[in-house]
Formats: C-alpha cells, sequence, structure tokens
C-alpha cells in the first residue's frame, strides 16, 4: 500500500458513510412523506448533508432511487429490519417467522419500494430496475423461510405456502402505508404461523454433514 | 312532473354520463400512467370531454380523486371487474370465488386506488377518505365471499381464512402494478381455492326462511 492509498482510505470511509446517510434519510423520506415529496431539498434537511454534497454522489433522482434500491438489498440483513432466522429460545419457530415477514413488509423498507414501485409505472426503465429488485429480495426472503423452517419445497404445497407468506406479508404491507395496522397484522401472524404448520418439512437428518451446523434446529 | 323537469331529464342524464365517462377515463388513467402523469389535460384527450366541462364536475384534483373513489365504489357490482357470487355451471365454486376476489384486485380499479394510496400519504384528509373507502370496500368484498362460500364466519379460523383471501389478493394486485402477473396469480388462486375449501361452511336448512331465496346454494 502506497502513502496515497493509506491516507485517503479513512476518507473513503467518511465518504461511504455520507452516501449510506444520504440513502437512508431518501428511504425514510420516500416511506414517510412519498415519492413527490422526496426532493433533494429535504433528504438535506433530514440528513443534514449539502444539496451540492448529495448531488456530487447523485446527480439526478434515478440515481438516487437506483442507490436506495442497491441499498436496501445490501442492509437487508444487518438493518432492524432483517429477517432472523435464529429462533430466541423459548419462541415458537412459525409464530417467529410469521412475525418476522409480517413486520418486515411493514417496514420503512417495504413502504418506500412501494412509493417507487407506484410511481415507475410511466417509465419503462426505472420499472425493469424495481421488478429486478423486487424478484432478487423476494428470492432472499423465501430462501430465509425456507431455511428458517426447514421446509421441503419439493413438495408443492409446501412451495405455495411459503409464496402465499410473502404475499400475503405484501398486502398486509399495503394496508399499513396509511395508518398503523400492527394490531391486526398481530393476529394474522399468529393465524397464520398456524397454518404454516401443515407444511413438509426436511429431515434434518436428511441434510449433508457439511450444513449440519447452520441448519435449523428441529422442531421442539 | 312538471313540463320543466320533463324536459330537463335528458340533460341530467347526459350530465350524468358525461360525469360517469370522466371518472372512468380518470380511473383509467391512474391505473396506467399513474397519479402525476393523471392531469385534467391527460383525461380531457383520453374522454374527449373539454378541459371546461372537466372542471366545471370537477372543480379540483380532490373532488376529482373523491368522485372516482365514489364511482369505484357504486360501480362495484356492475364493472367488468365485479366479484359475481353466482358460480356458473359445472365450475369450482372455490376456483371459482378464489379466482374472482384474485382477479378483482389485480383490475385497474385496485390500481388506481392504489395509486391514490401512496400518494396521499403527505395529507391527512385525502387519506381518511381513502381509509374509509378502502374499509368499506373491503367489507363488500369480505361480505359477498362469505355469502358465495355459504362461509361460517362464527368460526375463527374460517374468518381469518377469508380475510386472508383479501390481503393476499392486495398483494398480488401490488406484484401486478409493473407487469402482467396473471400467470402466477392463476395457480395462486387454484392453490388458494385448495386451502378454502376447509373453511368451516354453514349447514343451508339453518338458514332462516326469509333468506333462504337469496341464500348461496348448497355445494355440489
Amino acid at each position: 500500500m502506497t502513502l496515497t492509498e493509506n491516507a485517503r482510505a479513512p476518507q473513503q470511509d467518511r465518504s461511504r458513510d455520507t452516501r449510506d446517510l444520504i440513502l437512508e434519510t431518501t428511504l425514510r423520506a420516500l416511506a414517510r412523506v412519498g415519492w413527490n415529496a422526496t426532493t433533494t431539498t429535504v433528504v438535506a434537511v433530514e440528513s443534514g448533508v449539502s444539496r451540492g454534497a448529495i448531488q456530487h454522489h447523485f446527480p439526478t433522482k434515478e440515481a438516487l432511487m437506483r442507490g436506495v434500491l442497491e441499498y436496501m438489498y445490501e442492509s437487508r440483513n444487518t438493518s432492524e429490519f432483517s429477517i432472523n432466522s435464529e429462533v430466541p429460545a423459548g419462541v415458537d419457530r412459525f409464530d417467529y417467522i410469521a412475525e418476522q415477514v409480517l413486520h418486515y413488509y411493514a417496514s420503512d423498507h417495504f413502504k418506500a419500494a412501494l412509493q417507487m414501485w407506484t410511481a415507475a409505472i410511466g417509465d419503462p426503465e426505472f420499472s425493469e430496475q424495481l421488478q429486478l429488485h423486487g424478484d432478487r429480495l423476494a428470492r432472499a426472503v423465501y430462501d430465509r423461510v425456507v431455511a428458517a423452517l426447514n421446509a421441503d419445497t419439493s413438495d408443492l404445497r409446501t412451495h405455495r405456502m411459503i409464496q402465499t407468506t410473502l404475499d400475503l406479508s405484501r398486502g398486509l404491507g399495503v394496508a399499513d402505508v396509511l395508518r398503523d395496522d400492527s394490531r391486526r397484522r398481530n393476529s394474522v401472524a399468529k393465524f397464520w404461523a398456524s397454518e404454516l404448520r401443515s407444511i413438509k418439512q426436511l429431515d434434518p437428518v436428511a441434510l449433508p454433514t457439511s450444513d449440519r451446523s447452520s441448519a435449523p434446529q428441529p422442531l421442539s
């Protein structure tokens, strides 16, 4: 490593931090005030980053929105709205996963995506990006749920039940946009967890040895 | 009836027709080009009604959007996207109802409502109107499904299954906004119909005599 590179590293970190702060602020603004009200000025005021710096990172609204999509995907495991497949002790696995997925789709992540989704309708290129993002994210959530529930998706009904978990969560997410629908959502999560108990699960013994350590625990 | 009233009637009909044409065009525009692109100019071009006449009927965008909500509710039984509880001969009742509900939430009615729903986020008054409309419409769809399936909603699981049908449909409706998701939706409808078969149904014999004529037919 040269001296120049050495000296540049902290500056790159700061630049990365600023970028993430802009994206996080934009995401929150989209979820809370909607597409039209999410302007550079609003993001500047809310984030404390200057309009000039925002425009340096994201020259256009399109670039900013592409950045938000990428940021959502990257932060899906680390954000407060990640779907955690490690079930806390004493908590029912099905209750926990149903609640996590339904909660995820009522988060600012989903609400921001929905704002983009409806705004993109007249814009084929942005629409295409959003669909790719949506498919990639849905696939990641699906895989997470399958792993957490040790689901045997070679069984068609089991596959459909997990797919339905995602579509149902999306529907409940829409219901939460204009009001706090969490009370109803919590009771739906309990109900849906009890429906999910009828899926077919993989026999843990049948898993390859190398996967054993990270495999979901058998249900109690 | 006076002569004046007699003479006015056809004019009132024409005025009503113009109003409905404006509202239908606005609904389609919202669903297809989105909230921002749905301007008086676009509605005028698409409907063939002059901008002046549109402004006469609906002086503001708010008035126009309130009109669309009312129009959606009123036309829910007569439009091409109505949920018909009369099951055609030879068609499975559960397949038919699941398909009708899922299809309804992928219609321009739902897509227009979703455009309003996401645009209303910064507007408490409009947001309030939309929630009232959403609740009223969901209640009407719920009642229609209950009647069509002869469902015993005093059974909690049965109530939840029908409620879930609506939330699931809403989620599938979102998935259809940016692309034609009908193929996947059709297979989900088949799957969901088979899940709905496990609901508890009312014994037709137990229905009060006065309701017998309009009561759903017992399942074959």
